[in-house]
């Protein structure tokens, strides 16, 4: 039960950057390598948890890379309409 | 092994965002939520992983949520010095 709620706050934890991002179509504070590092880390969680035949541990990494890779598709979709300044 | 490379991936991986919120002085674009609701999730794998006697889990988020942490003190710090503008 405390493991479903932990898998649960940091998988959802990235909805507040996506939906923070869309709103404000601004992503230049947010770093590029976060998501990306993250992302991979989840990747290798998601086989851990094939391996293991644990099912929690890979639909949640599967959902918190695929938020991962919404925050790196609109940090780069954001710098492309507008190159970065800073 | 695997498991041991997917907790360095995704602890370090707040790393940048750190590095990039240090150097630029800017965290606008960066959700306050995020670090908040991954914190608090890092902190109940911690305790799961206490409650399971794993000390790769309770290390990787130690160390997880102290850089969550770091992330949120940036975030308030750049925000207090210089009041958000959008």
């Amino acid at each position: 039960m405390l493991g479903v709620l932990a898998g649960f706050l940091t998988t959802v934890g990235f909805i507040p950057q996506i939906i923070k991002g869309y709103r404000t179509k601004h992503m230049d504070d947010v770093s590029l390598l976060m998501p990306l590092v993250l992302g991979a880390g989840m990747l290798l969680w998601l086989l851990y948890g094939v391996s293991l035949e644990n099912l929690p541990i890979v639909l949640w990494n599967a959902i918190a890379f695929s938020l991962n890779m919404v925050v790196v598709g609109l940090k780069l979709r954001y710098e492309r309409d507008r190159p970065a300044y800073r």
